[in-house]
Parts: C-alpha cells; sequence; structure tokens
C-alpha cells in the first residue's frame, strides 16, 4: 500500500494539485466517484455490469480514499482492522448470523 | 492489504452475509458509506471534520471496496497503478499543472 | 408538480421503462445523479460552479425523485412540510439558531 | 411548490442557517440524504424497505434540492420539463424503447 500512495502522492505533486486537496473536496471527489461506480449497476442485474469499467471506477474510489487517510496519516491496515473489531460488538455473531438487519434492528 | 482482505472476509463469512454481498449491493453499500463519511464535513471547513469520526467512516469505504474487489479478483495495487497511468494520459502534467479543470476542459 | 409528475411517467411509458423503475434502481439514480451534480463543485469555491450544468444535473435529481414518490403515492408537498415540522422538533429554534451542529450535539 | 420553498426558507431563517447554506453545501447535504435514501434498500429486495423511512429521507433529498434551487432562482417545474425535452433527444422513443442502455450505448 506505500507503493500505490506514494504514486498517487507523485502523480498529484507532479501536477502541483495538493492545494485543491483538502480533506472536504477529498472527501467529495470520493462520493463523485463512488456514484461513477454505482452507475455502472443501475437498472441492471448485479451479474450484468460490466467488469472492465468496474476495475476503473473502483479504482478511482481507492486512490482518492488512499489519499484522504494520507492527510490524516492514517495507517489503512490499521483502521480498517481496528473498524472490523468495533464491528464485531456492533454485529455479535450469535445476533447477526443470516441477516441483513441493522445493529439497532437486532 | 492481504490481511486485510482475510480479516474482512472472516467477519463475513461467520456472520453468513456472502449471500447479501453481491456486487450491486457492494456498490450501494460504498455509496451509503461514502455519504456518511461526507455529512462529517457538511456546513463546516475542511480543518473542523473531526479526525476519529473519519477515520471509522473512510474505514468502512475501504472495507467495503475491498470486499467488492474481491468479488471480481481484482488485485488492488494493480488497478490503482494502472488507473494513475491511464490517468497521466487524460492530464498531461504540462496541461494539468495547477489546474483543477477537468480533462475535457483542459 | 401534478403537471410534472405526468411529463416524467409520459415520457418514461412511451421508452417502456417502466420494468427498470423499481423503487431501489430509483434510489440508486437520485445517488448517481447526485453525485453529478457534485462534481460540479468537486475543487472548487462555490460560487465557481457553473450554474447552466447545475440547473441540468438537478433537474435529473429532481426527475428521480418525483418518481420515487410517485411509486409510493406520496404527495410531495405534504411530505416536505411534514419533515419540516419533524426537523423543528429536532432542531429546537433557541438551541439551533446560528450553529451548524447536528442535533445529537445540541 | 411555491409553499413548499416558503416553508423551507422560513425554516432556514428562524435558525439563522443561510450562512452555511452556500450552493456546494447544499449538493453536499443532497448527497448525504440521498446515501441515507439509499441504505433503506442496502442488502435488500426493493419492496422490502420501509416506506415510512422512505417518505422521511427522500423529503430530505426534496427539501436541500429546492433550497438549492432557490439559491440560483431555478423554476422546478421549468428546468424540469426542459431536461425531459433534452433527454427526449438523447433517448428517441425508436432507440431507446425496452432497453437500459445509456445513450451512448444506443
Amino acid at each position: 500500500m506505500k507503493e500505490i500512495i506514494e504514486e498517487l502522492i507523485k502523480f498529484r505533486n507532479e501536477r502541483d494539485w495538493e492545494q485543491f486537496h483538502n480533506p472536504k473536496d477529498l472527501a467529495l471527489a470520493i462520493n463523485v466517484e463512488a456514484g461513477e461506480l454505482l452507475e455502472l449497476f443501475l437498472w441492471k442485474d448485479p451479474s450484468d455490469a460490466n467488469p472492465n469499467k468496474i476495475k476503473e471506477e473502483l479504482a478511482d474510489v481507492f486512490a482518492f480514499a488512499f489519499l484522504l487517510a494520507d492527510k490524516y496519516k492514517f495507517d489503512v491496515r490499521e483502521i480498517v482492522l481496528e473498524k472490523i473489531k468495533k464491528n464485531g460488538e456492533k454485529y455479535p455473531i450469535d445476533k447477526a448470523k443470516g441477516t441483513a438487519k441493522k445493529y439497532d434492528e437486532l
């Protein structure tokens, strides 16, 4: 992951784009890219979306997510593992197994 | 990253949630989490958002993005580096430097 | 508003699109269009976004929002006025005045 | 629609919130609410979402969409009818009938 972040920052700095990349606009960018990803599934069965396009839009989501993580010096591995632990408390196996209910409805 | 994906899948399988995790709903989930991340910046200066909450919502975005990548067996490092290369062609340094314009307006 | 909804439904039916317009995909469509609207503000000061493009993307948000309202036979005027009343309880004037805090932080 | 917009503005002004309601944050708010609407459909069949909750989240989408329209003094009826006309050119009936393809794939 270090390599990805370094490449993203190199790309950004070569274009002098850090001035635009405040955390709020990076969060906006994640939403914009997430919306483009979602569009690939619109009006379709899940299996009918185009994997090559999904690959590109998902890569964009990751790119801005990594850049936002870098802004706060978050370690992506650490914050995801921490969140999994926290979600484990919200969704204990015995209550959450086999149901898609939200934690406040379990 | 392998470890993150393995932990996410373990969490999912312990709860028998794979049945819900089709690609379309995973793309939905990314959008839902991206929206919760965005809410932390709403009506605020970028610097006034709460980093602890950002950490959690961003972790959720990553979690579903990794799960969607896993569905298609995408290598995250590979697809992001590939996209950086492609974006380099859309945004050549000499044209894109210092401007936030979209590629079709350069 | 009746006229707008009638025109939207006429447009949809002429194209035989009702088969695609289930409530879930309409909610997806609202998100996709909201993302396109958001993109017009990305990396920009609020005043630098292009009003002509905003007009079009906002119109798309309205279009799918009206179609989703129609699916459930919601009266848009009624549901918005009802929500204003409910929000008035969550955000009492004396507590909410001049602050952008969320109701659970007031 | 006039009445809705007047009530929304009254609600906003009583709380002195106009200072926060720049167009960019209103577009953010639309996305945040659209995400909350989308969450009601997550992991579910379209028919399993809760209409009472949909009513509330959809009302929030409408509320911020009307407030953004008001910022630019757009007439909602006019911009939607205009967009329907424009979409009619992108999706001519004979080509678009019965297919969910995007206009650039027709």
